[in-house]
């Protein structure tokens, strides 16, 4: 069977790992969706899509996962809820069912007739990309949060400066 | 003469039905444009665009009103202001006049010479579509406030359980 | 039943009527979809959505059919074929089938699902919109294909004229 | 009075100084909209619209024209011709009448209600844009069709090799 | 040495006038880059943008400008920041570099290897915008703030007025 | 290095598997960029951009391609070309040069400042996507052309009934 992942992976965390193993335990075949693809230089969407399929590539091949079972395609946000399911298939290898913790994801998903799972999730309140995000604009210890080849990219590329930099504004020129 | 009169119907409830009556017994023919018709799914746009025409079909055909002098037109938003008059007209028939109770409405209509009528609100606290969508959303009795075709509607597909389901969630994933 | 037509209307002749009055003889109810709703002023495309949303109900009534079981839907053009469904859905009321001659209309709609109907055409060689875009370019005599509701609309707000004026130009500037 | 003119220009050539001569006479200012302003890098648009407003900007310095006189706007296209005028007036400043040799332009502009002078072409056949792209292309004598500021403009930065090396080919990949 | 400043100028004040003479005083040629420009008629974007354009040509004439040193170029949001280099330098003529005080443009610039430069700011608090549009809702002496020629156009169009009736609502229809 | 490679894969043929391993032969990672990611069901672009990473994901694991060298990233048009390179990067991991055999796709990655090179084509005439769909259409012998992984794709999931349909025709409705 093929699976759907849906995230925004910004960035990609343990929790992500986590959930990707259970999935690959269940499922022959995972598509990992990344969602609002175009975004980036935002505080909610720091990173490019292009960004955050580097690292989940990097971390899956540091996780010692068969890439060959894995698809990571990124997903541009389109806005408009009714066509989005017919969206994400448009961009993704056919799939039997998806996975998410989104309620609203979830509920599109089912309103058009995709069977949709869920996975147990690591220390939500710990393991989540806002947590993450907090923690690299107020320089906590983030690094512990993401799978090491993940914390590489970020300082090689220098993108926890950026993070930092767009911190609290917004695009008021 | 012909109208046109504006609104979300997020979701038809009976105050605008109340407005409907009056322009009828001024005008010729009615042109009620469905505002924001491309959204659903979202907690102030929870019913979809044809969703919203049902709604009107169904609750004028119940209200015994003569179909031959009305037309029901979603309009998608385009979130520019300065084409919105000029986006409006494109999809409608052509008008007379406007009737709305919205002030940047009226002053974008009134910028583009359409002349904009208003009629008197029915209990505006409680016949409005956010006091729907909160009893919708807490369980209280929205039933009473909406046209009985279209709480037989919501019920019917249970779009009710929808509105509950997206409640205070935004597309997250 | 609920059943939806689709089509762009430009403009609505007597095979339009033709095919409305066969499909109103098997279903409930019918959803005409007008395609292409956001475009005028071009060759192929001369009426805007609201003008065509005009005709229709124009001629409908002038056929005596009843409004109760009519909807007439603008639908604008989104030009990505694996979304067009959806989009479709969104702005329709529910329905059961659909009715097109148009094969990839057909395709689309039965990769997602909805059982596609034909109905008898009238002449179509005769009763097209491209062959009556042709006369009212070169000034034949394209009052005989149209509902005469349609010809007084078109004369009475100088749309021949247009026909003409953009006949054969683009936009090139 | 306050006068829009509207063009490509791809490239600024003698003629369109004539046009806007002859209207600085009649007239008191001139604004310049430079139509499809988001293109470049195609066989009918190469200059990007920065490009054209630098063209505009050094022909008409020049020419010795007072520049507090004229403003120089680019428009990028909408693609929907009903919607064209307001987006038009919404990125130029007040203006009073139109100038244009293009017939949907004239008509669109009309319909809206906007007065549309003419000017007197200067030699059409060879004076026209798309004349100096085909010499372009084909290595003519274009350097001869438009003002020496914008011969040496595209001089300069090889404009003239971009020209040549999209000449036939359409992103085909 | 070319240089391009951005801003949204909603409305045009006497602190980016001072900001314009800095420049121009350090640099060969300046163009004015007006942001969020297809806005008008929100309490951020009450001002089109050709009304911003009209506002900015008008006051550096009253201001002794020499207009063949100045270019005045409206750029559309585009919303999707990892692009907005390279559509500003679609629009625009060549530059070299730019200045900003917004912290994420700059950032944007840098990250696309733009020089960004940064002038004395005249009392921030004072003479900004936003403050503007507070005293022109409020009543207050928003005048003092603006270059008489500015404060001619808003009040000769009745644009406070605008400002006034779109005051603390948006578009609910 | 990194490299990207740039293609519509409409649909995967041996010549571009023959390009790829060239690639991979003189490069660390390979990105395959998909344009025109977000089309199907048209007569030049038949395949969705999810069906298209599903052929490349199959093709290169029959071919015995390390999948961890390897990213496939669909990549929506968004028809502006001077934004095009930026859009490129903004969804794909970073690269140090480029492959591809357009010339226009060459010209705007130059013009970006990247580095382009080129591989030697495997009988250009034959092994085209051009070709692989008129046989399609045809009836000819296309399973010839590509992979034995594609071929079973295409015919197990009635593509190629669907290449058929849409054969000459257009969405005309």
């Amino acid at each position: 069977m093929v699976a759907v992942f849906i995230g925004r992976f910004q960035p990609v965390h343990r929790g992500h790992i986590h959930t990707i193993r259970q999935i690959l335990s269940e499922e022959g075949e995972l598509i990992i969706a990344i969602g609002s693809a175009q975004y980036s230089h935002t505080p909610d969407n720091p990173f490019s899509g292009g960004e955050r399929v580097m690292f989940l590539h990097h971390a899956l091949i540091e996780e010692g996962i068969d890439m060959s079972r894995v698809y990571i395609v990124p997903v541009p946000d389109i806005h408009i809820h009714p066509l989005w399911v017919a969206h994400l298939k448009s961009l993704t290898p056919y799939f039997d069912r998806a996975y998410t913790h989104n309620p609203l994801v979830r509920r599109l998903l089912e309103d058009a007739g995709v069977e949709v799972c869920e996975t147990k999730l690591l220390e939500r309140s710990r393991f989540s990309a806002e947590h993450v995000r907090e923690l690299l604009r107020q320089g906590g210890n983030w690094e512990a949060l993401v799978p090491p080849s993940v914390a590489a990219l970020i300082k090689k590329h220098k993108m926890d400066e950026r993070v930092r930099a767009i911190g609290d504004t917004r695009l008021k020129r």
